[in-house]
């Protein structure tokens, strides 16, 4: 076989045989074909896509290329939540506790956040103590024991992901619906989880701007995932306004609290339930109806936040916390931000507010940076939400007042006033 | 700046201007934008071409990475041709020394031959001590003196395309009108010829393998090349049949100095006839007639043949070979090819005669191998001839048994024969 047999296939639209496809990935891998090959035929495939065979194909090609995750230890259902991506989104520290708290095992490996904001791991890390390497014997034990365990990603796990990926960010061959899917998929199939929801994102602040892509991407991942023996759902939903109030860090962690706690029912803690029953019901525990009522019950009753507790001791971390928040990082300076005029909130721009919290130091812009855990971003308004002017909006926080000022210079511009009250958009575009 | 800004706008077709352009290029000769980046946007150039503006841009770009030659102490109008390749074409044996008995200087840089055939300069080095790397000054005392000089390319001139086409080459992103025409016109407007004539060849032995896609190439080159302040015309030619009747490099040079003799005048003769007379008008040397008119008088009177033979001695060569061709190296074995039938032949398909003449040893596969000047084919016949089954048909040249066979093997598919004497095809498809 022949790179540029291979490449030249793809570039007339030519689907590649699972052969060829595997000697191209493994050769790639194991340094054998070289970048400046990788990246024309990624962007061939950017031009021309793939068909559905040639993506599962890649998929299990990559999730092949390295270790994959056994379970079987945890000797029950094991379902696990990806989400496309999205600014100020901790849904998965509220699901993964609902989901044990219901009797519903969820592994969780998950990643640092590169961009605009940290990611899960980065989140949990505030936490004093909290380990997000425990070793893998141990993972298994506290999924089997508590009902979920949230660790990082192993080097190990998926390494054509790794190179492909690297690669892509720098080539601008990132936003492909099969090269977004078998990254995904190839690590979600390698994690070893046997139900797998999806949250796909569209909207202003989402890799899919438009609901169509966002449709084919979900349509593609499940495919894709039930030929490879798994239950796959996808739910598509909103980004075009900033998840919930918090962006940063610690905030998020408490927002992710006060959701547990019954405190605080909005856009994001509907986005929990919505999520967390299709995960139960995916994984066989009774019809949608039943699992959304259990799922609020977990809230309810106060077992999700034991769970989340439970959780966090058993990977070291120091759960009091959650009666006192002045145990996590806070940030030495704030900001306040009112409004410039009278009038309804009818845009809160998800990437400029993104661009605002990696400015504060909530997020890291090459793999090197340092996240300040204590930065970010509390919204105290919503998209729909009337304001007069000077009303508080949004306080920034940040170890530094440069940083703060060169933040709120970007978040003012994530906020539009207008006379008339906006149409509400839906939080559920679609279920797939 | 930045290199994935500059491959998306390309990705999304938005017109690089010449300021973003000569810096991705002039950093890729540098060594600063790597390999990958660069492959990944020639992928995109050949989904999304480029504008006229931006392919002008990258052809001056690449002219200017390396030194320019200078021909004024030429102290007269130059003129140089180039062909974009194809099997049997020695048309620039016939052609600089024909131009040259018409007064017409032609100063000439050409390069070796990588794929089925050696180029130019392989071909000369078949003749006895010719010297194809003579310094520049020497090169422009001979085209002042003798009127013609014909050198092997330097290694400073266009290190762009030189950097580029090794990419292209490796990543099946060679086959884009605007890529190639940046290759070829960046290296013809630094060999510095004020008139540059352009045999752009069509048909299933050359690149543009349709009419329309080669009359876009030479539309777009003789614009960069007018652009540039030179006088440009292009000749759309036939290549659906190998050009001659030899292919191999001291095989071709025996043919071009029969042309130069005037004992043959078949479709070869006719081209270098139009190609000249061509090159003559555009030069300001008269009417196309009175051009065509020169031209056929030079080979008649015998100046042209002269002329090759000063430009042969003055580069060191020694032109006795042209009484005795048994000077020129001579393969150790050969092999008869017979007709398989009675019939026309309705076909002589270019690629299959080229790569049995790689086969022989008259082509190098990797830029290493050494090429075998005596080795290639001589075939006896031409498409549309009427033949009797066990008719010579073609005769292989190679210093091995061994590869005599399997050049055989390759050379019987490249003939067709048919009941019905076959259309004729034009030599001439348009000139621009």
């Amino acid at each position: 076989m022949n790179a540029c047999d291979i490449i030249f296939k793809t570039r007339r639209k030519q689907p590649l045989s699972y052969d060829e496809m595997k000697w191209f990935i493994d050769g790639y891998v194991k340094g054998d074909i070289p970048d400046y090959q990788i990246s024309a035929w990624l962007m061939a495939v950017c031009f021309n896509s793939l068909t559905r065979e040639e993506t599962k194909n890649l998929t299990l090609i990559m999730r092949d290329s390295g270790e994959t995750a056994n379970l079987s230890a945890v000797g029950a259902v094991t379902a696990d939540k990806h989400s496309t991506g999205g600014i100020g989104d901790k849904t998965s520290l509220v699901i993964a506790p609902v989901c044990a708290a219901c009797g519903l095992h969820v592994p969780k490996m998950s990643g640092r956040g590169l961009g605009f904001t940290g990611g899960t791991i980065d989140k949990l890390e505030s936490i004093p103590g909290f380990n997000v390497s425990i070793d893998f014997d141990k993972y298994v034990e506290n999924i089997r024991t508590v009902g979920t365990a949230i660790i990082s990603q192993s080097g190990n796990l998926v390494p054509a992901d790794k190179k492909l990926y690297a690669l892509r960010d720098v080539t601008s061959t990132v936003d492909s619906i099969p090269l977004i899917c078998s990254s995904i998929m190839s690590k979600k199939l390698a994690t070893g989880s046997d139900c797998i929801l999806l949250d796909v994102k569209t909207g202003s602040g989402a890799f899919m701007k438009n609901t169509e892509d966002a449709k084919a991407l979900a349509q593609l991942m499940t495919e894709v995932g039930r030929d490879a023996g798994k239950k796959c759902r996808a739910v598509i939903t909103d980004m075009n306004q900033p998840l919930g109030h918090a962006v940063g860090n610690a905030l998020e962690v408490i927002e992710a609290v006060e959701i547990l706690k019954g405190s605080q029912k909005d856009r994001l803690y509907e986005l929990c339930m919505v999520l967390t029953s299709n995960m139960l019901e995916l994984a066989g525990m009774g019809s949608i109806e039943d699992c959304r009522k259990a799922a609020e019950n977990a809230i309810e009753n106060g077992s999700a936040l034991e769970k989340f507790c439970e959780m966090v001791n058993a990977q070291g971390g120091d759960s009091s916390f959650i009666d006192d928040y002045s145990l996590l990082p806070h940030a030495a300076h704030k900001l306040e931000i009112y409004a410039s005029a009278d009038g309804f909130i009818s845009e809160i721009n998800s990437e400029d507010i993104g661009f605002a919290a990696l400015l504060t130091g909530a997020g890291r812009s090459t793999k090197e940076e340092q996240i300040d855990h204590s930065a970010g971003i509390i919204m105290n308004c919503e998209t729909g939400q009337q304001v007069s002017r000077n009303d508080l909006v949004m306080t920034l926080y940040s170890d530094s007042q440069q940083k703060l000022k060169s933040a709120a210079e970007r978040a003012e511009k994530a906020f539009k006033i207008t006379q008339e009250k906006p149409e509400k958009l839906p939080l559920v575009y679609d279920v797939i």
